[in-house]
């Protein structure tokens, strides 16, 4: 608490690195491992508490981590809250998405080496902790010189961001798609990756009080049209849609109305992709927009789609790839965040729980 | 009004090709074509008005048909209605599909012959009346064997019906299908068409007095499953769906809650398809059956298709070809259907509207 937020450019590796790999491993090993983990599903506040952990055995194929940093998602939070699609064995550590530094690898490992920075292909696997052993095929190594704050929050929001528009027709330069929860982590990464595809997006957010600021912002980081729900309730915003051509794309991040809306924007035989439900609403859908107007709602989750293509890694590599091109042009760069060291974890996950927050929580280890 | 309602297989062209083509022709020229015409929309016993109209030129290619029958659709309703998709330049003529006979062909048209019995390739002709010149290409051959309801009502309910079994991923033998307005004229074949295949279905239909025997007489159709909606929500539905296999498809012509249920009993990666909204509610669907399960959403207009496939008529003559074989085998039959003389349109309008409709009006020329 009380540290300031970044830009997500700032903190670069270069202090862990120039401790030196020999340096960090000690110091790691004079610390013993540690951990938050819940033993039973409830308000992660209350079923959270940081202890000692025991690491797997590196055996052959084993990757010794220490933990860099690690953003405090929704979805994990609803994972230890229980009301997530897949859940952990209990006690289970918290935590799905972040980056670590490669400590010391078993004799069979042949990706990965002592000093690589690595982020995970996988979830589920508990990245709330200092350190860990985690299997060479979980790990994806990332190029050093990629900010911390955008390794730690890569391989979920841009990732779904990517697939998104990516894998529901072919969008082309000059094409539109339109968002709501614009301000989102996958948001903010759509708007970026769009905008370096020459896509155009039109993105919608909740009204609030400094609007103006958010508009702005979203809009330095390329976004074409910002609009709020309300006024894209009105007919006026029929002019907007004459000047661009109608998305090709709607992403769904809330459901309820703010969903239907963006349907009613679809061009014809248009996809709707649905990745996330803040408004704990369904999606109300007319069924004339599926008979006469002929579009298509779907859904996408990240963690369903690793472990689809699990077999063949060599997309998510290729993505990964991609993805990390885009930040070192400065075409992507992760959302505002907060750092807060692991041990005021608590003060993180209360954060991460307010309406209207901007910045992601990432717990430093 | 007062006829009796027909199984579909009793009434023959028999009479009709009895009569024999020149005796048909003069008589058909003795009296002036007639036809149901609205000049503004508006409920259709209000706007309609049977009156003398005129004929389009023979010229080359067009084709003088002299109606049989044709039946009242919930769409043709809407048209006329103006409440539909697309609407007719006014003043226009009722009714979008049927059954006819060629009298006359234009000196170039090679495709049909007098004598031929025809049903229409397209909607929005207008087939409310006693006589019609059609362009060639608007009409498809039928053969002659086919009972006059099968034909009358061929080219909308059990086109859609074989659509959805065939276009929305792979149906194999054993696999199954949910749908809702099981009773309706899609969802009797939906039935037949399926059982045909080898394809179980889940048929899903309003409570009322008389269910038994609606229950029985779907089952003779060859429906696997027939239960209410309100079984459908009850737990104890899960050891039905624990003897078949998951439903792939659901087929939906409700809308609102009905349509949600259908969801619910999807498999993971299952496509819900659209046809219809009689409960004229949009459909509510859980961000979580698109997020986690996985499930499609899209819709089906059969006029759309016609007219995305017209250039290509080879799939529409074999789609055709192919009910009419079923219909040939006694595997697919008409829904009882009350017949109706064209001056009684007004009963038959009527009936048409009332809820719990089992009998199909059909409309004799």
């Amino acid at each position: 608490m009380g540290l300031p937020v970044t830009s997500g450019r700032v903190r670069m590796l270069k202090p862990l690195l120039a401790a030196g790999f020999r340096g960090l491993s000690a110091a790691a090993r004079r610390e013993r491992p540690r951990g938050l983990v819940y033993e039973r599903h409830g308000e992660p506040a209350q079923v959270l508490s940081l202890k000692d952990i025991h690491l797997a055995e590196l055996g052959d194929f084993g990757v010794h981590v220490k933990m860099i940093s690690a953003p405090v998602n929704p979805s994990d939070i609803n994972m230890i809250q229980g009301t997530y699609a897949i859940l952990p064995d209990l006690p289970a550590i918290g935590g799905n998405e972040g980056v670590g530094q490669v400590i010391e690898t078993g004799s069979q490992v042949t990706s990965l080496k002592s000093g690589d920075l690595v982020i995970l292909a996988d979830s589920g696997l508990g990245t709330w902790r200092t350190e860990a052993v985690f299997g060479e095929e979980t790990l994806l190594k990332i190029p050093q010189e990629i900010p911390l704050s955008c390794a730690a929050t890569l391989s979920v929001n841009p990732c779904t961001a990517y697939r998104m528009l990516s894998d529901f027709g072919i969008l082309k330069p000059g094409d539109s798609v339109i968002q709501n929860a614009a301000n989102s982590g996958v948001g903010q990464a759509v708007i970026q990756i769009a905008a370096a595809r020459g896509i155009k997006t039109i993105n919608v957010v909740r009204d609030r009080p400094n609007l103006h600021q958010l508009v702005e912002r979203l809009k330095s980081l390329g976004a074409d049209h910002v609009i709020t729900e309300e006024t894209l309730r009105k007919p006026e915003i029929k002019e907007l849609f004459k000047k661009i051509p109608q998305p090709k794309l709607a992403l769904n991040g809330v459901g309820g109305k703010s969903a239907t809306e963006l349907l009613r924007h679809l061009c014809h035989k248009g996809t709707m992709v649905t990745y996330g439900g803040m408004s704990k609403q369904p999606v109300p859908v007319p069924v004339s927009a599926l008979i006469f107007k002929n579009v298509k709602l779907c859904g996408f989750w990240i963690t369903q789609w690793k472990r689809e293509n699990a077999r063949n890694k060599e997309q998510l590599r290729d993505m990964i790839g991609e993805l990390c091109d885009l930040i070192r042009k400065g075409l992507l760069v992760a959302p505002a965040c907060q750092e807060i060291p692991l041990v005021d974890y608590r003060a993180a996950l209360e954060a991460s729980m307010k309406p209207y927050v901007s910045a992601k929580q990432i717990l430093l280890m």
